[in-house]
């Protein structure tokens, strides 16, 4: 195993999660706030561990990387951003240790569950968190897929096993190429983002950390009542097409962009993803007027509208509480978190090609039962499907149900009651948020116990890296020969 | 399509139903009750409408039936069942038409959810409920295929399609036989658990009745506290012994009865039916000792032992109030729900063999992704399992996911809480009866609106039939040529 490679990579994490620290700094002293320092000493806490780790792992001419390495390079990437991550959080005295690294690990994989209480925090601390929904979102490693030029063939392990979804396609021959794509894309649409929230009278660092937290599909709002303190609906519908755009494959704009317009337009997934987005707003729009009389269609479709799309793609933005809405329209909900975004979007949760894959393979089973000597190929959008991806599909569905049920398991021990257990659960594992119950639209995750925090800190890593990267290092034979 | 053999077979099915009522109206007779006319009369029309019909499409010389003719005779005698099965319900004035279907095909389904609520009912009444649980225990077709030799070559497929679990082993070369053999041992342990019964003092009546609700693994109880009624250790002891041994494998008690012992203790299958029964047993007793001082461990021991084991064979028979209990030995419980039993028992389910397969499958999966081209056979209990066999149970698997959000999302419009609506669908889909919340183990349906009970009738008996039987004449495949 080139574990010198590993530890390279990982050092390069460390000194990325070290320059947005920095740039946090930068934000506290234009706001004069008096926390700068600790945002300086994290920043050099970064630099003093990374350097030595770079100097000594450093390349020595072409290196690759194989399937355990680029496992282990993702995986551990991510444990080493949320353990500096912390850092300002644990040297302002924001938060306990456990604390810290909830909330880091909730903003690097965009799952935006908080653990803050008090909302009057400096303008630092508060940009710091959504700017670790940022670097998660599009993914620190994909980053350096597109502007480092030393990893050579094995990129395509790191770059596959950060991006969400099942088939990463190639955009162009060159994968360095793919990732400065996917890259530029989400860096204009959070500027058009900040632009457009700006000009609609949003406050620039509002402006900003909403942003973020849209594109990234992340949720943290520098507000302790999220979008719904403006009580805005140009704000709202501002988020609302961002987050859905942050949902969708970045891979279909970067075509888009290039002048295939069809493209977008006739892929299942977008499709199926929009007219799932759809269907839910009208049928909660339904559920609300007639569950609520004085509800109007508008505001209904509104609180609807936001709603769906906040939770559909992950994201977690907040402008109703929704845990007061009917069970109908709570449950809908519930099934849009596990659904999640599309391959190749910013979003988490099982995608939605994925559950294509697993919706048509599942029909051709009761086709089976009838003709069980049939040999039926499954076409996607004209395309074939393999048989390899259909079962590494349903095996990821079958994984994905196991790590709820033992999660929800293990939340359960501590005696919070069964929504409250199974929704944390859903709501980090998920990358979304906010849950139902104590863990609902308007409640925090604080009142947690530490052993429940650590076991929901890693549950959003393992459903940010989409399961392998972090379970697999757990299995003998990631360590056999 | 063979419509003649399809209808000749719902007309026996119609003629059995009939011959239990006229039983119960035999027993009704014996407690000098006041209502043996209804059952007589309810005798009466199974009668004159099984004459014609059996008349009409009696078979001439030797027919077979195809996949579809065996599961449309499969699905169609079921809703014939809880049809005719209604009939003493509707004409004794104990429930209305909604009420009786939901209580019918509660009973043939082995689900046991009730809608009664005045248990003060004639023993006519309270012994039919649990006659229907005993005909749907081992199954009705299943009871044809032993003692009709006119199906001939088809009944493999009837057979299949009624007995749980996805493997349905011939135990000997003669199917009639296998049949005959499963319903002798079925006969025979529901004569021994009642003559024990009644050896620990139990009435007679009720020991009858409660041993067809464990041999079915159907709930059904004439006392409106279920087994609690009592607090009796050693009817509990017994009566958890025989939901044990219903939720195992009947074949495997055939070869062990013929002097294969070893079969029964290498089944891969039974070894992790036993295991997951006694670590739930050893988790659930400690949760309650640690979350409730109150309880001494034998105490805690009891109720653990009844209720995981009433809950995993999905009997649902109750010994305690398990809706107290910890979160924890709920969310515990909820998972035993959906494992169920084992293939060939009475039990419902999702079934321990499906779950190994599935296991294993997940296993390979994780290997598959460090070995992309490794060829790696499943092997259980020494033998491969092939490929389509690990293909069709995650469909099922992922059939199963989908029918229990559909279900509880259409329970979810009736408003109830979210629990309710889907610890209502975990309970009727899964067969097992009592769920938590508004329909918690000393709760019962009645309460429901007509349209959830019928969503949660039509639950039952996909359940019972393991969704293809029902679920595929709805697909147009089903009657496309």
């Amino acid at each position: 195993m080139n574990l010198r490679l590993v530890g390279y990579l990982n050092g390069l994490v460390i000194l990325a999660v070290g320059a947005g620290i920095l740039l946090s700094a930068g934000v506290s002293a234009i706001y004069r706030d008096p926390d700068v320092w600790a945002f300086l000493l994290s920043a050099g806490v970064c630099v003093v561990v990374a350097l030595p780790v770079l100097l000594a792992t450093r390349p020595r001419g072409r290196t690759t990387i194989g399937y355990r390495e680029g496992f282990l390079t993702v995986g551990g990437g991510w444990i080493v951003a949320m353990i500096f991550g912390a850092l300002p959080f644990i040297l302002n005295g924001t938060f306990g240790v456990v604390d810290a690294l909830f909330e880091s690990m909730s903003g690097f994989t965009t799952t935006g569950a908080s653990v803050l209480v008090d909302y009057n925090q400096p303008h630092g601390i508060l940009f710091w968190r959504s700017l670790t929904h940022w670097y998660g979102g599009m993914g620190i490693l994909v980053l350096f897929v597109a502007i480092l030029p030393s990893i050579g063939a094995g990129a395509m392990k790191l770059f596959s096993a950060e991006s969400p979804g099942p088939v990463t396609e190639r955009l162009t021959p060159k994968l360095r190429d793919t990732a400065r794509g996917l890259w530029l894309i989400y860096v204009a649409l959070t500027l058009l983002e900040t632009v457009l929230l700006t000009a609609a009278g949003m406050p620039l660092f509002d402006a900003v950390t909403h942003s973020f937290g849209s594109m990234a599909t992340g949720g943290f709002s520098p507000l302790e009542r999220s979008v719904a303190t403006y009580n805005n609906v140009t704000y709202e519908a501002i988020i609302t097409w961002f987050m859905f755009l942050a949902g969708g494959n970045f891979a279909l704009y970067f075509a888009f962009l290039r002048g295939q317009r069809r493209k977008l337009f006739q892929s299942p997934e977008f499709r199926s993803y929009t007219g799932i987005v759809g269907l839910s707003i009208i049928a909660i729009t339904i559920s609300l007027i007639a569950a609520k009389s004085h509800f109007t269609i508008g505001h209904a479709f509104r609180e609807a509208a936001f709603q769906v799309v906040s939770v559909q793609t992950t994201t977690g933005f907040v402008s109703a509480d929704f845990d007061q809405w009917n069970t109908f329209a709570k449950f809908l909900l519930l099934i849009l978190m596990f659904i999640g975004g599309s391959a190749g979007s910013t979003a988490g949760g099982f995608k939605v090609s994925r559950l294509l894959v697993l919706l048509k393979s599942t029909h051709h089973g009761l086709t089976r039962q009838l003709h069980p000597k049939a040999v039926l190929p499954l076409k996607l959008g004209g395309q074939v499907v393999p048989e390899s991806i259909r079962i590494s599909v349903f095996q990821h569905f079958a994984l994905y149900v196991m790590v709820f049920v033992v999660g929800s398991l293990l939340i359960a021990t501590s005696n919070t009651d069964l929504i409250t257990a199974s929704t944390s659960v859903i709501a980090t594992f998920n990358n979304i948020g906010p849950g139902l119950g104590a863990v609902g639209a308007t409640m925090n995750y604080a009142f947690m116990t530490p052993f429940a925090k650590l076991v929901l800190t890693a549950l959003m890593v393992i459903g940010r890296l989409e399961l392998y990267a972090i379970l697999l290092p757990f299995t003998r034979q990631f360590w056999k020969k």
